[in-house]
């Protein structure tokens, strides 16, 4: 397990700088005053590739060595980080297989093929998947960048609070959402090396909750297959997101399926911005959890606005 | 008639700049791509009330006298200029009334209320709405605040470009949808001062082109009841905003039915923005006009993002 440093997230923000956007923090007068918090919303439902994950892609495909490049690189996934891997192996020029299961949305597939990428399909399951993949890399040599649990996809993923810290100053806490917890990872990288005091807390669906237990019982347990509209966070830890998981996040907040989506039409309806399931967990928790975020000023990470647009969760 | 002066811009900039955003430009590489053109978006969805017309509602209540001010503001408006009046009327703690019909959707009143507005009912016709405004001035001496024909209103409305050319350099052209023409006057008055190399296009649905018509005609053609979904751009010029539109505009581009939804489904797709039908009318006519804008930096306004996210039109 090699554990990324925070001269890596240095190195990543410059490798990838020209490939992503800064994006913009948000804030909103109706927010602060639901929550009595300051909220500053970090809108990384603006990246490329519509994710914070173009950030940890990028630097993992603009890290490779030439010879490597040339060959490519591949994943299996059917959201965020196929779309994110397409998108930074486009602007190298480099080959990007994705191997998705057959029966996953159209829209999906199109969406990794615009950005130039090749969608391999497998069957639904996991051991066809895993065979199809190994197929993928023995013929091609690419090389595989896992969506979290790669040193150099953390290191890109904590450029992101990097950013958030420059951009507002005196910040108290910082909440993400999280899944496999890539984003948690680096934005724990990134804040227990410049600025140790602020607290990271981390917001997960109550039926995805295998964070959550994790933190809990102090050793990585993974859910079977939970089912929750906030679809990017339905994967377990691994090691080296247990890693900084483990020792750097302040505490874990749940939050109902109802709630996800009340706080996403809120987005959507006061902030008039676009952002996925997932980016409204954090939302939903602060609501639950106000005299934790009560005159603080709290960073929110929105990680994508992916979502479509014709099956929306409240319709 | 009394025509606003660029010193009225200035002076209605002062004035607001408490009670509106800076509004945020935004680029966006694929329809740099898909249209040939630069195109700078001028975010007012994210604007007070989630539209532009907060700037000329608190340019209004913001210059009223005292003894005026304490007798309030009225307006019929069933859309986005009862919403902005009742906001800025809510800043300066003063009374709003907002005559609308009984049919009107219950979250439209909901929404004027939300801000501290009062809602008074009419029927669905012009008599009574007519009827019922002149008792509601009649007995509270209200300021009767016009969502377009009002020189207070314009020259807020000119506040926008006036942003927009600061923050944006070098603009060959701006285009901003058209109903009654109150964005569209405010930008030739701003325009026609500050840069009056450049070009002004509005943007109308074809479904309710009586600007279009009335641009070719040389004299004011109202349409009797349009039909569209860009629902803010269904109200005929006056003589004030004809005033503007007949001396600077550029000329006048239309976009069916079809191409508006396209085109708004499309920005929120790419950008993850929250867009009104109305706000969009402005790219589609840019597809249709390729060769036009090619090459040219183009700042297009976004007027606003109220929409009923449970209606959307592409349903």
């Amino acid at each position: 397990m090699q554990i990324p440093t925070f001269d890596d997230v240095l190195a990543a923000h410059e490798r990838i700088r020209p490939h992503v956007h800064e994006t913009p923090v948000f804030t909103s007068s109706t927010f602060n005053r639901l929550t009595g918090a300051e909220l500053f919303f970090k809108c990384e439902n603006f990246q490329k590739a519509g994710v914070f994950k173009a950030r940890g892609a990028s630097n993992a495909v603009f890290s490779l060595s030439d010879e490597q490049a040339d060959k490519g690189v591949a994943t299996h996934s059917s959201g965020n980080h196929g779309l994110s891997l397409s998108y930074a192996a486009g602007r190298r020029g480099i080959p990007c297989t994705v191997v998705m299961p057959r029966t996953a949305p159209e829209a999906k597939k199109e969406a990794v093929r615009g950005y130039g990428g090749t969608v391999v399909e497998c069957e639904p399951s996991t051991s066809s998947r895993e065979a199809v993949f190994a197929e993928v890399v023995a013929s091609t040599g690419a090389e595989f960048v896992h969506p979290y649990n790669d040193p150099r996809v953390i290191a890109g993923q904590g450029t992101c609070s990097r950013e958030l810290m420059a951009q507002v100053e005196g910040l108290d806490a910082v909440i993400a959402p999280i899944g496999g917890g890539g984003m948690v990872s680096g934005t724990c990288l990134t804040l227990s090396n410049i600025a140790p005091e602020v607290e990271i807390y981390a917001a997960e669906p109550k039926q995805a909750d295998d964070a959550y237990r994790s933190f809990k019982a102090g050793h990585i347990i993974a859910d079977d297959a939970p089912v929750t509209v906030a679809d990017g966070l339905k994967v377990p830890l691994k090691d080296l997101t247990w890693h900084f998981v483990s020792n750097h996040v302040t505490d874990i907040l749940l939050a109902e399926e109802q709630e996800i989506i009340d706080a996403m039409y809120l987005i959507w309806q006061r902030m008039k911005i676009v952002v996925e399931p997932s980016s409204a967990v954090t939302l939903a928790t602060i609501f639950k959890n106000k005299e934790r975020f009560a005159g603080k000023r709290v960073g929110v990470i929105l990680t994508g606005g992916n979502v479509d647009l014709k099956k929306l969760p409240w319709m």
